[in-house]
């Protein structure tokens, strides 16, 4: 037996309860219990989007029903609407979001630089157009905290410098070099405002450093140095090639603090998971189950499927007989299709209450096979189930 | 004490369990049980409309969960799209509106002749373009009972022939006659198939005759000799002015049997509901509670709010203190505000479920004033309420 690996800081803990048996390597799979003042999530785990304080389409009690425990808003566009300040007046992100769970915001950081008309980016911070009516908007690391304060989640995102292309070294260095500085400010502010005890909120660093090992593992030291209550790694699933994923996470996620949560920002799909979760990464977020959901497309114990395919007009089929997600899973594949196709909103609604069941069941199987040594296994069979594309013909027969 | 006023046919069946104490003239009003083979509807009852079989943005569970016992689909729309034989093959209209409660189509008379590019109009039918891809499609009353037997639902009406206006006497009365002529053929080809008995399906006749008095008593005599399970009053709620809705309602309403169910056909609002019931009206549908929801426009206990109003933008109380539908009562007003300018789909989901409890809550009122001897009471009391307009400042004042 090792030492228990934990720690705790105010209101949050966070404690590893299990992980692979065996050779030293494997070992870096774990599972554990994030506690938060709003609640305990149980790690790995998947946190669903409410990009402007909805999961969209789904009602909360719903978003709970196919097992979310912490869900996520993004702070730029709740800063454009309806703005911080609104958000505080109508009670803080728990009553704004309808939810008594653990929630998270990110800082902006990603938005800002992948969708954002920016006009100028200096080493103070960012000012760019608002998409809602085009007014100069301004983001310094302070702000962001500010911003993140007045949403009022349970853990908020440091602001970053995500660079467009992770594969550009003297970006990426550029744009590391800018997140290192920022996080300082950032976690002056935090501290300025009280820190963890004085606020009940927790700042989590972000790690960039692109494709680069090196530079990962610089990051990950200079944001580690902080002693954060949990550490993210920023920076992937910008659109790079799997390879550069794959070498951020596997330089980052294992030389991070063992004893706080792990978080991999924007990640993924179920391949995606067991990579991440085999180098030891406790959470996720991704738009991915409800976005798809919007445009017909589920994951499936037996493969993806596209609704708009013609072939499943009368298949009276059930959508998966494994994952069999509340609400859904009596609803011929027909209906669905149907309902897609009229772009009924309800349509919208039962597949992205698939998808986040789905999600959540594989965590779930995760977390049960971490301990029980049986991780690879599992990754063995359910990533080419999962990830094929399966047509109307091969379902039927 | 009267005679029991019920009847009964096959697996349906109608009691009178209340009405209005006193002179002959206020007993017009009634509660009741229609008994159908999925299940009892207490009434007055509202029927929300399930226009392409689902009641838009609203989960089955959910229909239910604010009150609502019995709904809709449309005949048309759903052999638009996907087809009657597409439901029938995917379990009929039960599984693929996700429902066990009963179901009523209506024959598609009202969408033909106020939305469809009619073509032809003759004695044996009607041939229009379809809206989905501009096929020619022919629709005659033998045509709307197979679609409907196919589709499957618990009642279904007779294909009529519902005038655009319903104060151009000539337009009228052949809109009338043409009416009644297709109801023999409708009862014709529905008795053929084995009527309620054979078929476990009932088809409600529809009274036509336009504002006109005469009109109307005509046609509830044609509609009332077939005997029917249940009857309705069509041809109104198509943009005429409320004393002629008054005039047709108050006409036919009353005249119609007394033993069956009378439904007025895409009404309305809780005035019309309070003046149809006062004429011995027990059903009701309309797309007002959901597409109200949809355009951001919600009833109150104390007044009708358009929630686009910047007024509303800080609001932090609940929507309604008296009808508090599930999900909703606890979301602040500049919540909901800020999901519908943000075309969150969850905006349209709360409007429309509050929208219907609330709905559905003065059903239950009414029932429970009818037998009082409250109606007239309940009705100064509520629609000067509900049909006001309430801005944030008269809320807050």
């Amino acid at each position: 037996m090792t030492d228990a690996i934990q720690s705790s800081n105010g209101p949050f803990a966070f404690r590893v309860t299990g992980s692979t048996p065996g050779d030293e390597d494997a070992r870096r799979a774990r599972t554990g219990v994030f506690s938060t003042p709003h609640g305990d999530v149980t790690t790995p785990a998947f946190m669903p989007v409410g990009t402007r304080g909805s999961i969209k389409g789904v009602l909360p009690r719903d978003v709970g029903e196919v097992g979310s425990t912490m869900i996520l808003a993004n702070t730029l566009h709740l800063h454009l609407r309806p703005g911080e300040e609104t958000v505080a007046k109508l009670g803080g992100l728990h009553r704004f979001m309808n939810w008594d769970g653990p929630i998270l915001t990110d800082s902006g950081g990603y938005q800002v630089f992948s969708m954002a008309d920016i006009s100028t980016l200096d080493d103070d911070g960012v000012t760019f157009k608002s998409i809602i009516d085009g007014d100069l908007i301004r983001i310094t690391p302070e702000r962001a905290i500010e911003i993140q304060r007045a949403l009022g989640p349970d853990v908020f995102m440091a602001f970053d410098h995500c660079p467009a292309d992770p594969r550009d070294r003297g970006q990426v260095q550029t744009a590391t070099d800018r997140t290192h500085r920022w996080l300082d400010r950032c976690a002056a502010r935090f501290a300025a405002d009280g820190g963890v005890e004085g606020t009940n909120q927790a700042l989590f660093g972000i790690v960039q450093g692109g494709a680069f090992e090196d530079l990962r593992r610089a990051s990950v030291e200079a944001v580690a140095a902080h002693g954060f209550v949990g550490n993210a790694i920023g920076g992937v699933s910008v659109g790079e090639d799997r390879e550069s994923m794959r070498v951020a996470v596997e330089a980052a996620a294992p030389a991070l603090p063992a004893d706080r949560p792990r978080y991999l920002m924007g990640v993924g799909t179920p391949r995606d998971f067991f990579d991440a979760i085999a180098a030891g990464v406790d959470l996720f977020d991704c738009v991915t189950p409800t976005r798809h959901g919007r445009t017909h497309q589920v994951w499936t114990s037996r493969g993806r499927i596209n609704l708009r395919n013609a072939g499943w007009k009368d298949c009276d089929a059930p959508l998966d007989e494994v994952f069999r997600a509340p609400h859904v899973s009596d609803v011929p594949i027909g209906v669905l299709r149907h309902l897609c196709l009229s772009n009924e909103m309800l349509g919208a609604t039962y597949l992205s209450l698939h998808n986040l069941h789905l999600f959540h069941e594989l965590m779930r199987m995760i977390r049960e096979a971490i301990p029980a040594g049986k991780l690879a296994a599992l990754r063995e069979e359910w990533v080419p189930r999962l990830e094929r594309r399966l047509t109307p013909d091969e379902f039927r027969g």
